[in-house]
């Protein structure tokens, strides 16, 4: 049942509020000192079965930690989530702090705390002024509609410059389900980085079990292709919560509607992460590497992001410059095992390199290709048959501009 | 005999022509389309003890792959250097031009072919214009001096501000010897760079087995925490010719003369890495970053050299910006053991974080110190008592500038 399956999805309006029974919510609660929104809450009319990915940062910030252990019993039913402030670095009080906004997001639903999960973005090592989130909660509550999307979408927002989200509609059986999502971050699509965060929703009647799976799954090939898994910052974290209203038949794991679920959830993310890729801080290109042909699938993903984080490349790509060598070196360190001279380098369409080896190519043509917004590398080894893609942008004056006072 | 010894360092002139019994020459061959000096010349009156350490990358350049053939014996007397072309990725022709390069450098020296090391940096996957550097190699021999030490250390320059050479005197026993030293590169002073380049030279007599040693316990102190071991560029080499001119009692591995020999050569390398930090491209700082009681020094390598080469610590380094936030986080994900909530962190002697802990710091002072051109991070890990140093830049808008458009 591992073969790609053959089916459609309709992209829908509506974001984490178009699955059936989710409403959402995004306020300024005032943690940002430009007063636009930073306190996002997502609520499922019922308890969903959940499931999260988090960072494998050994520094976690403490809503992460809460969420983690809130999550242990697979079950959730809104999400609280503000931006400005990461709350990590912040000890025991940071502790305190994350989990009274639990507890008072809990009492404003009237649901139980095991059930809320917290998260927070933005700068490390401050104290959350934990009273003013305290103090918008009843608001978040009052607001919760099934407009809230793009509110919430945006309140979510550090230095992104556009809100990311998506909804994918498709058929399970006689059922039409939904899945939404919403995402932020992070910063230079690249390791060591501005925290990313997801919220997926779904109508989708599943087992806990089998939404964990396809959501590891999902991530793998989506978020961890543009923030390279095991280098990620304090606060990452994706969850994924799944109502059942849909009324499908229950999905149970390696079933024939899991690995259906399990692509359209993939669908979603790799949409959001494409977004998040073309959002990097200070991008003016979306790049898109591709490396075909390696021994294994782990080799290709190594490959993949390799180039597609590496700084000379970016550079290079933000100059409109054709210059493949970087590509070959970065493939070279990358930890992929292939064969130097059995390598050839497509940049679009055009070769740049066979065996190893430079060609002669079109000048004209390549820097035509590199002016586009969405460049693609295309890496084949020939070496195996397995791939990978990994995204990420361009490298520019303004990502340092960006950077270079964040904090202040 | 692992302790540290007590000894001093006089720094003297010369570079790599201080010490007895060498001689180097540089010249403008053509390679370079700026006119600038791109051909290296290096020589040793006697055949030298010899030996290298090499880039891990996967792919080798040519040049690269003759040196680690010929240095198979353990012996050399001479280096030939182009600057402006790599000659990596360059296939079959490549190889014949490097070969042909050394080839003509031992017949106009009347040496041993295998006693000639080769070595290119500069542009990748672009055929190296061989006539040029062949043309130029008999100039290159007539020139060589005393006084070449200059011209050749000019003419390994790419992407350099400025040359970086250096020459130390010591005595072992009765005798004085010296160890002079020239190197390049390498861009940003990251991984996935452009090319760094190490050419030393001593009168010291040592067997070639402690000789190796030596360098690669040096180079892991120094050239390896600018630029991330494994992590390395087609073209990475160092090397060093020990000629015994000065005529010292012969150094084993493991005697108390090894020691010093080493602590001298890893203070030479360490002098030069330094340099090349302060020489990344665009940088406007020298970050140095100290991690203290760590597990092992394994652990306290990965830290430091996380943080020195985090894209988001280097731009807060640019912006002074004393966002200490990203330091751990760099230290989270480093792959090094150790405890979040035990980690104190110093921007210069200002604490910034005590217990994984933000502190309140003052700003003005922090600014302060982000003001020097030579700004020191301390990470004390509080969980071993292992430490490493890692040397790296600021992250600026020049840094863009110059890869945007390296190649055209």
């Amino acid at each position: 049942m591992e073969e790609q399956l053959e089916h459609k999805y309709s992209i829908i309006g509506g974001g984490i509020t178009a699955p059936k029974g989710f409403k959402a919510s995004g306020l300024t609660a005032g943690i940002k000192k430009n007063g636009k929104k930073d306190l996002a809450l997502i609520y499922s009319e019922v308890v969903a079965n959940s499931a999260g990915v988090f960072t494998t940062n050994k520094v976690k910030a403490a809503p992460l930690c809460i969420t983690m252990e809130n999550l242990e019993d697979g079950k959730a039913q809104a999400a609280i989530v503000n931006s400005g402030n990461a709350n990590a670095c912040t000890g025991e009080r940071g502790y305190l702090d994350a989990l009274e906004t639990v507890k008072t997001t809990a009492e404003a639903l009237g649901i139980k705390d095991k059930d809320v999960m917290v998260s927070s973005t933005g700068v490390i090592g401050v104290q959350l002024p934990v009273n003013k989130v305290i103090d918008a909660i009843p608001t978040a509550v009052k607001s919760l509609s099934l407009e809230g999307n793009k509110d919430a979408a945006e309140a979510i927002m550090t230095t992104d410059t556009f809100m990311k989200e998506v909804a994918v509609q498709f058929q399970i059986g006689e059922q039409t389900v939904s899945i939404g999502a919403m995402a932020k971050g992070s910063g230079m699509i690249h390791p060591n980085m501005a925290t990313m965060l997801g919220f997926v929703t779904t109508d989708v009647n599943i087992e806990q079990k089998a939404l964990h799976q396809a959501l590891k799954y999902a991530v793998n090939r989506s978020f961890n292709m543009i923030t390279v898994d095991g280098d990620t910052s304090t606060n990452d974290m994706v969850v994924v919560m799944a109502n059942g209203l849909s009324g499908n038949q229950d999905i149970s794991l390696g079933s024939e509607n899991y690995y259906l679920f399990r692509e359209a959830l993939a669908f979603t993310c790799t949409y959001l992460a494409k977004e998040i890729a073309r959002d990097g801080e200070g991008a003016t290109k979306l790049l898109e590497v591709v490396v075909e042909n390696a021994p294994t699938e782990e080799d290709a993903k190594k490959a993949a992001l390799a180039v597609a984080k590496s700084s000379l490349v970016k550079t290079a790509i933000f100059g409109e410059d054709a210059n493949w060598g970087r590509i070959i070196a970065a493939v070279g360190y990358s930890g992929a095992e292939f064969q130097p001279n059995l390598v050839d380098i497509f940049l679009g369409s055009e070769k740049m390199a066979e065996k190893g080896c430079g060609l002669e190519f079109d000048e004209a043509k390549a820097k035509k290709i590199l002016e586009e917004k969405y460049v693609t590398i295309r890496v084949d080894l020939n070496s195996g048959n397995h791939m990978a893609t990994a995204w990420g942008c361009d490298l520019s004056y303004e990502y340092v501009k960006i950077n270079a006072d964040y904090r202040t």
